[in-house]
């Protein structure tokens, strides 16, 4: 089984309190399939200018990611330049789109059956596109953000209706459904179909929702914060990763699915880019996780 | 085993936007004492006015809470008028201390050996009078607040010193320490000597931390919340009544500890006053206590 990735690639600049990067490797896509490489083999569905870095499209490869669904379009790279003043929130300091702007995900003829897909944040017009062209896939999962909630909400349920599995932040869940309590708001979600809806809340971890359960996951302690950017689609990629490996979405399953995001993010957050993502080891991922259940169980 | 509770007994008005009361029995060692009824015999250690109702004597002896230590001054109970906006923080329109003003608390020979003791949210010099009175306790405990951080630090520390279980909110922990993350505030208060101190998150759980041990609980899930007020008092009152019945502070019993802390305080908000923590029977506690167990392991 295998996890592909529709999202967005791009070289992001980032200050933090820790620190800051220029023009690193990230998007929600690239978080995502760093993250899911380590549960099974990732394909990114995504489009990058031709001054994309060598150096990145290597350390792709290197990490197992699998780049048939990679476009190269004349122009630049979509560039992000962002700042954190707190933890909570990202400041956007500025978007270049570029490429990025008309981008039209075509999904290659190695993508199109058989495999878990996850759409990263992006337009639920392109989500619903790339729906459009799958055939028997396993898991169908995507992620969204407030900003498509507000703006095309009609085209968001439709995708909501087609998916097994919901990424959303409590904010935004609480927007989409206008109701304080995350519980309500979920089921008003679950309500258009999906199976889960996976409720993240940043430091405080999160909970997995579906009509019959519920799981609850702290955030993996970690004493220094280095950088948020991403923290959520390797909580996404490793998730949908994991599960990739089996054909029922389980409660047992998406528990563990559950923590395999939780430590992925928390791995995220230690250094910038996808720096600490990419070099640890799954034995090392497995001892975290460990320590995960000895703490809530 | 028993518990003592020493702390405010009141009367709250309170205003939530689900609706209001007046004059309705309140305080932190009153909280306490009937969420921990239910685990083991509960003493109070307070004072009240003569004008203290009747039917709020009654509705503690009916909990089974003992009244050996309380105190009838003449005068007027100590009153809370508050209001919430939103759930986190409680607007306080005005307070009258009244015989609250110049409580001394003592204990009763009934009192003064073999207990569990909790020092609910009062002054710290109160607090460390408290503690030379007694005698063979088994465990002892201490609520505080960001007041008596800012207000008294030195006496605090006193008292840290002193106890073995710390109660405190994220955000008094950070004060505290100065330190942004909480499991390296929470070391600054281990260093002191208790050996555990408890973080409370509000909706978010609780997370008790030792020098070796961490243990993660969310909330229990409720879907309207009538009022917050307690809500704290409530979760250290049914912790310490639980650990009552052991000699040692195992981490087994921490875990079912913060359990029966966290169902005690999502029962209280559910309902203005005492009303929804006396009226419920221990079998249902241990069945919503089982479910936060499902849950999260």
């Amino acid at each position: 089984m295998s996890l592909v990735i529709v999202g967005s690639i791009g070289l992001d600049s980032v200050s933090t309190p820790q620190g800051g990067v220029n023009e690193v490797l990230g998007g929600s896509a690239v978080y995502g399939a760093v993250a899911g490489s380590h549960f099974c083999p990732t394909y990114i569905v995504g489009v990058v200018g031709t001054d994309f870095p060598m150096d990145s499209l290597k350390m792709l490869q290197d990490n197992g990611v699998n780049l048939d669904g990679l476009v190269y379009k004349e122009g630049k790279t979509f560039r992000w330049i962002g700042k954190y003043n707190t933890w909570n929130r990202a400041e956007t300091l500025r978007t270049d789109l570029n490429v990025f702007a008309d981008f039209s995900p075509e999904l290659p003829e190695s993508c199109k059956c058989c495999k878990s897909l996850l759409l990263a944040n992006i337009h639920p017009g392109l989500q619903l596109q790339v729906l459009n062209q799958i055939s028997s896939y396993s898991h169908l999962a995507c992620d969204t953000m407030n900003y498509w909630i507000s703006l095309c909400p009609d085209e968001l349920i439709q995708v909501l209706r087609r998916v097994d599995i919901v990424f959303m932040n409590e904010d935004e869940v609480r927007d989409w459904s206008g109701r304080r309590d995350i519980y309500s708001a979920a089921r008003d979600v679950l309500a258009l179909g999906p199976q889960w809806v996976i409720v993240k809340r940043g430091e405080y971890g999160s909970v997995a929702i579906s009509s019959e359960y519920k799981f609850f996951a702290p955030a993996y302690p970690v004493e220094k914060v280095c950088d948020p950017t991403g923290a959520g689609d390797s909580f996404a990629g490793a998730f949908m990763a994991y599960l990739a490996n089996f054909n029922l979405l389980k409660p047992a399953l998406i528990k563990e699915a559950v923590r395999y995001g939780t430590i992925l993010a928390a791995l995220n957050v230690q250094d910038f880019s996808v720096r600490s993502i990419s070099a640890i080891a799954r034995a090392e991922i497995d001892l975290l996780k460990d320590n995960l259940v000895k703490w809530t169980s």
